[in-house]
């Protein structure tokens, strides 16, 4: 694929004014364009032991899965709160008005055990370093993060990385 | 693996007393479990054409994404009412107690496209049939329905073959 970016459709003024909403499902629904998509979010990591992927619900669960499987790894889900069936841990992230709190199973992780956070889109950043900190809670290391797409604005990677998180995305927009 | 069974927690009185809930999530954070499970969700598929799989939300989506990357096909994500960002179309199905509506975009499927549709567990089998009558409904033909999960007593198979759905799963609970 030479340009993954063109797969995406831009939705105007959704889920309000003023926001450009990049809809990765028109690229999901394309073969050649989720192929490429999960290769090239799997491929930094093909050659390192990952232990499992972390998605974070929803549209991380679709790719994360594709990228556990590449990787020949186990898959663990971060939900909204209130989702996971057994006993979980929280950590409370800020949106633009207000807090939510994304959850993980207790038990998901192995102390040591090496996980990759995916995720189709970072902004800000906010629930990715929540994801990030659920999963030192329960002793795994952040192995890296890996997203479709960056808006590079809201300076999402930056933040990541100034916990010390590795990251690759694929493609950027700039404007959001 | 030879028994993937016993990677699943069963969780008694979940989400109410009386029910024993099949999670998935243990066997999915398991390496080998993980690989197996779409192995085997994918093998009944692999020589024919699937333009795409339909993964329902949100345990649809991890196995799903795994399975059209498995299939060199196409992912389109069906969802809960209200979380896809363009036009879509609805279809009611029947709860316990009262009804819900899921979603697809309108464009997701070109016409005669053939639509494999996965979920990780089929139970009454409600949300797997609206499944299919949306993909009818967008012009796409059910390729079939692949499950990793079956509560046979609640007879969601067989309502989906009544509907002419071929149907397939690896791993069967008596008791729900």
């Amino acid at each position: 694929m030479s340009d993954l970016r063109s797969l995406i459709r831009t939705i105007p003024d959704y889920p309000k004014p003023g926001i450009m909403f990049r809809d990765v499902t028109t690229l999901m629904g394309n073969a050649q364009g989720f192929k490429a998509a999960v290769e090239g979010m799997a491929a930094p990591y093909a050659n390192e032991k990952i232990d499992a992927v972390a998605g974070i619900e929803a549209r991380g669960f679709i790719l994360g899965g594709a990228v556990a499987d590449r990787l020949s790894c186990g898959f663990i889900p971060i939900r909204k709160k209130g989702k996971l069936p057994w006993k979980t841990i929280g950590q409370q992230y800020a949106l633009e008005y207000g807090v939510d709190i994304i959850e993980i199973h207790e038990d998901a992780i192995t102390p040591g055990q090496r996980i990759l956070i995916v995720d189709d889109l970072i902004a800000t950043g906010g629930t990715a370093e929540a994801a990030a900190k659920l999963i030192s809670r329960t002793g795994g290391l952040v192995a890296g993060a890996s997203f479709l797409v960056d808006l590079p604005e809201l300076g999402g990677l930056d933040l990541l990385r100034s916990h010390g998180v590795r990251t690759h995305t694929l493609i950027a927009f700039e404007g959001h």
